[in-house]
């Protein structure tokens, strides 16, 4: 196919737009690929239409590759199952909902998890049937509270949705890893760079829910590599690796020390390096409690909870919920340490929590056999030494502290960066929530019935186009992966005799004719705006038909590394079939 | 393509489905193609979404073919540019409106003239850039009344909108039939019948606008057609033939009679009947005088009309509005009579009316020169032999009234005849409303902006899916036309032998090879139920591979005709190419 530039619905910018917070936004916008029409609502012009459809031609026949059958539900969903499985309420300010005119409550899709259980429910009835793994190209919709950076964060976007039912936790195991395989081949055919990070603790399972983040400055998702293997998490949910355990023989005794006016830990450390006990403190030799509170989902009572972990270290509270979800957690607030008088802020103690019953969760920094400084439940006092599993044993740990840069690899290879990136896809292990709202039952051989086990996995379509464009740009323009570009080969004709202007015809139908897809540059504008908005579109091989031609030759031109190449016209059709098949 | 019904999500129903009014809808849920998931909400099933995308392809094969560009906008729109153009308002129930999460407007599209419009002007400004056309393949939103007959009337659906723009009235002429060329191209592809049929009655300008209503008892669009040629319009476009004028010499003398009790029609021909006035008469001898009331868009004042026809024919409200779009019309009510004491409700004539500056309208058949019995403007007064030209002088004429099966065809050839239909195109000359909403202009040759105009085209996708089922069926189930189906070719395995399962299989693969989709029955049923099955889904072709293998041979059935061939195994590839390929 042939799209010829003096009649393409395409308006290049030579300014950047006003709003654009990121490259892709800004270069999308500049190359005329998409328009903004509303907050987080865009157009897609032809060419970025043309780049959505090469990446959802991917994603298509990967999923079809797998197994998945395509099927397509309604964007505009009726309130009745969000409301069985709470999520009408749940997603707060997040979703769009709207009344019809008979008043009935209807929202537009922010994912689909109870039609496709419901589809599935209404099809399927024996256990002969399972397993089987739908999904769908979707619009959908959020009502973002910020929406930004162009197409990567908007509130209308095109989505793969697919979700596997199985009959058995071995049988979503294999969905989920028929997936993961799935999500790696199209990432790798749309040439990004991208890292598979574990996005839960592994409280819900080993590998149950996975991210899929392309590797982006500008990205919105912060997660740790290691310097030295693939390691890859989000902060959520890296495990710290947990020391040797040490002989609780021949440990100083626990004693307490009067520290006036050190309720905070630098203050303490101060005071305790002024004090002559023989050997120097550090943050990292204290042991900060906080206390926290939780809830169970839909109870009302909050639970007292405390938390242990070395003085040098901030507590997450993204890790903290991580580790804790599906509990609810907040901090613990001023009447709540006043009905509470065993704890004395700011020297709160082991014994007094453990005394009380208040549940003692430490980081897993604190093994049997370390020594402490902590708080000795009276102000002013602290104790020195207190040794774990000799003078106070912790209800478990928790991954509560802060991750930092430096720190030991969970592999136990190199030390952990942060890195930011956009997330691409996410795949993840539902289980039975669903099915249980929807009572979704296979007839097992035994005719007894056995309960649908489901994961979902996401794509983002069309923030794919803007996560390739974030990765692969330069100073002129955007650079497309082969096959994903608006077009294979962009014929650019630099010159006004009809030698050249019929030159550039040939070359164009050539490669037409050889199945290649061309952009043409027929206008009659001058050469350097050619080729400068030929950079600035990013069609990975630019053919230039110019004075060149009187010689038999034409020149072509690598758009990432700029490398120029002369060919002879004969050989034109050969050469560009060649790098652009592979 | 080998689509395999042993994992395919498919589930035939034997019982028609309780809601379903039309055979579309009843063969295309039995089938397992579509599933109501709210009202006028459907989800497609595998076997739907592949006809859908079938049907997508041809549409978008013949847009690109006439010099379309595809573009894409959201679904999710903001109030404003809708406000600017008075459609926010004007479309009442029928759209879907919703606020996000700022209390701000939104709508969801049901077309986007005001979007395109907006496009092209924020990227073309000379008048070198026109012409140019643009269209989306795109989900549609309207609150229908009374969603109905499945996917025929939904309230969300797949429409191809289009729309040109011309820098001038022939340009915009051109346009409109290079669509109306690339509809035929469209819909003859897709193996429809259809009509294409005036959908104004000229008011407008001829062929301003035209629907291609797809023939359908079940349709809900009626239409006359010609008994002996191609005519056919919607009821409103019908222009009456009008008769020759006659010479108003050597007419009678207009009389006034006393008509006692005769404010009906019916009343008065019995009456003049009876008396003895040495003729026949007949309702098509009277002259009925109809008063309405009319305002401008906007206005508040109503203003009198008066509308005269053959007294055998009703009123078509319908026609009527059509005649004088945008004017809002209304039926006279009794306080308006009140209000005007000339109005002598029953005997109303056209002296009265044009006495008193009422405009008055009459029915085409009223020409100089024929004669009408009518109103006296004096209770139980009627007057006879009232010569038009002579007596009286309308102020034009109006198309009011009913067209009759059995009137003559416009184009003088034949009777019409009704008929029912599916609206499947909609082409439309809009002219410069949105342009000049949106002071959509180009900069001229000589500077001066020229004021665009444009067309607006749509196409429903998602409803040609069932308007074909509507004309493509039978006893047993679908009957897709080639190229339209789910499939090329349906396999069917009948028999639980190995050699019959691997021939089976082997003619699968072999097919898929030769590039035709095939879907293959390799379930465990009983062959007679993967008969019914293939009957139901309607693939065109059936090959079945049984017995008669053990004898080199396999049948293949056609679906339409229910003709069998026996075709030997090694030529069932050239066979079905043949077939298929055409």
């Amino acid at each position: 196919m042939i799209t010829r530039m003096s009649s393409l619905f395409l308006r290049t910018l030579r300014e950047d737009p006003a709003d654009a917070e990121v490259p892709s936004h800004r270069l999308l916008v500049r190359a005329g690929y998409v328009r903004r029409v509303a907050p987080g609502g865009f157009s897609w012009l032809p060419l970025g239409l043309k780049v959505l459809r090469n990446i959802e031609r991917v994603v298509r026949e990967e999923m079809d590759a797998m197994g998945g059958q395509e099927i397509q539900f309604p964007a505009l969903l009726p309130r009745e199952p969000y409301e069985a499985t709470g999520r009408w309420t749940e997603y707060g300010d997040n979703i769009f909902r709207l009344k019809d005119r008979k008043n009935a409550d209807y929202l537009l899709g922010p994912t689909h998890e109870e039609l496709f259980t419901l589809t599935v429910k209404g099809e399927y009835t024996s256990y002969k049937d399972y397993p089987v793994v739908l999904y769908q190209i979707q619009t959908k919709y959020r009502d973002e509270a910020r929406p930004r950076a162009g197409i990567l964060r908007g509130r209308e976007f095109l989505m793969k949705d697919s979700y596997s039912f199985d009959l058995s936790d071995d049988g979503l195991a294999d969905s989920y890893q028929k997936h993961r395989d799935a999500y790696i081949k199209i990432f790798d055919r749309l040439g990004l760079k991208y890292v598979i990070v574990s996005a839960t603790s592994g409280a819900m399972g080993g590998s149950a829910s996975e991210e899929f983040l392309a590797e982006a400055e500008t990205g919105e998702d912060t997660f740790v590599r290691s310097t030295e293997s693939g390691y890859a998490a989000n902060v959520e949910a890296v495990v710290t690796p947990v020391p040797a355990a040490q002989p609780v023989d021949g440990k100083p005794a626990a004693q307490v020390h009067h520290t006036p006016g050190t309720p905070t830990i630098e203050t303490l450390v101060t005071f305790l390096n002024k004090a002559d006990l023989g050997r120097e403190f550090t943050a990292a030799d204290t042991l900060k409690n906080v206390l926290l509170k939780t809830r169970a989902p839909g109870a009302d009572k909050w639970e007292l909870l405390a938390v242990g972990l070395p003085g040098d270290r901030e507590v997450d509270m993204k890790r903290i919920e991580a580790a804790l979800e599906p509990r609810e957690v907040a901090i613990l607030e001023e009447a709540d340490f006043a009905a509470h008088s065993f704890l004395v802020k700011g020297y709160i103690g082991p014994k007094a929590l453990q005394d009380n019953g208040v549940t003692y969760l430490v980081d897993p920094r604190v093994v049997t056999g370390t020594a402490w400084v902590t708080g000795a439940d009276k102000a002013d006092h602290h104790v020195v030494d207190l040794v774990c599993g000799r003078d106070f044993t912790p209800d478990g740990t928790i991954e509560a502290a802060e991750v930092r840069e430096g720190d030991a690899s969970p592999d136990g290879k190199g030390t952990l960066v942060a890195a930011r990136g956009i997330e691409i896809g996410h795949i993840f292990q539902l289980g039975r929530k669903y099915a249980d709202a929807f009572s979704l039952d296979a007839l097992g051989a035994d005719s007894k019935p056995i309960r649908i086990t489901m994961g979902s996995y996401g794509i983002g379509v069309s923030r794919l186009v803007a996560a390739i464009a974030e990765q692969s740009y330069d100073d002129h323009g955007l650079i497309w992966p082969r096959g994903i570009g608006p077009a294979d080969v962009h014929v650019v004709i630099a010159g006004k005799t009809d030698e050249i202007r019929a030159g550039g015809e040939q070359v164009a139908a050539d490669l037409d004719a050889a199945g290649l897809t061309v952009l043409l540059d027929d206008r009659t504008a001058m050469p350097g705006v050619k080729f400068a908005d030929a950079d600035l579109i990013g069609v990975p091989t630019i053919v230039v038909v110019g004075r060149g031609l009187a010689n038999g030759v034409v020149e072509v031109k690598d758009r990432r590394s700029g490398e120029r190449t002369e060919v002879a016209v004969g050989d034109v059709v050969a050469h560009l079939t060649e790098l652009v098949r592979g």
